[in-house]
């Protein structure tokens, strides 16, 4: 993701992280990196897509206020004591309306830039939207506004004295995966996929 | 976990899947068994845990109706057209109330199942909650009764005609995955992790 401003965001009344205030980061670079691998983030705006039928979407594109978050799970920490355990994550709060993406060409260059987002290179390869398909795909996009992150890093934080537990104690790191490729029987066997779908990571 | 009985959720009014009705499934076991990869559920009950300070919480213990949403990312769908592309998941949607776990040996056992339920075998090894964390902790208990599942599985559902396109076309399986875990320096040295923490997988 390319950020065009490397300014941070500002705490609000809604975004201020008040549990563990320890744990709040309001910097923008961090912020876009877990939406981005997350994958819910392009550039400085949210863009969300669904079917015109959907109610969330319809319900969204009224300006309805609302609330996003995204959570990666990054190890389960074990303590010597039972309450101490945790987990290490990093998660984004976003709040914000979302304002239609109207006409074609819009809706089809965001279109464009999600596929692009989740798998690099693959536009070009598929068959572009049809008419109907743009009619009955709402674009949503939410511009990067109120965001706030809090993480949570590192070992235990017990008192000395608790290791005394005969427990093993440390992080299991947690890691979301691709595992490699199946390909689709209906497809062309002489097609290999690229290089980033043989081993795909996020992000792109 | 282990379910107390083998009868399937009955669609409810907010239960009920209506986009992609194809994709619901009201089966227990179903339900239950993506709880637990996700490790929110023990047995019949999900358990919520926090600080009594906690506004979430404090909100949740006034009974108030609340919805709890799971969802395992199994996979993107590589499609030869734009729109058909998708991703495989297991999702789990529940409705319900909460109920405060009152007294100091409800608590304490729904902990120990908690500790047990994320690691298998952790329990005897660390030090229990002292009384004071006992008081500083709210522990309640959602009972199982309104829940759906809603799963996608398998490749993209376009056209044969759509496959002359130039695309790599299948499914990236996604997986989340513990990798070898990270002693603590403040740790005993002599404890190894037990083989369910030096290979941590969902469920225990």
């Amino acid at each position: 993701m390319s950020d065009s401003t490397t300014s941070n965001f500002a705490p609000t009344e809604k975004t201020r992280v008040r549990r563990k205030p320890e744990r709040a980061n309001y910097d923008r670079r961090l912020i876009y990196s877990i939406l981005d691998e997350a994958f819910v983030c392009v550039g400085d705006k949210l863009f969300l897509h669904g079917s015109t039928a959907s109610r969330l979407m319809k319900t969204l594109a009224t300006g309805a206020p609302f609330c996003l978050n995204v959570t990666l799970l990054d190890g389960i920490v074990c303590a010597p004591s039972a309450t101490g355990h945790s987990v290490n994550y990093r998660s984004v709060m976003v709040m914000g309306k979302a304002e239609i993406v109207e006409g074609e060409a819009a809706k089809l260059a965001a279109m464009r830039d999600f596929v692009e987002y989740v798998i690099r290179g693959r536009w070009t390869t598929v068959l572009p939207p049809t008419e109907q398909e743009l009619k009955g795909t709402m674009v949503l996009a939410v511009p990067l506004v109120e965001a706030s992150a809090k993480v949570r890093t590192g070992f235990a934080v017990n008192e000395g004295n608790d290791y005394v537990a005969p427990a093993w104690t440390g992080v299991i790191p947690m890691k979301w995966v691709a595992e490699p490729p199946v390909a689709d029987p209906r497809g062309n066997p002489c097609v290999a996929p690229p290089a980033n779908i043989q081993h795909y990571s996020r992000p792109q």
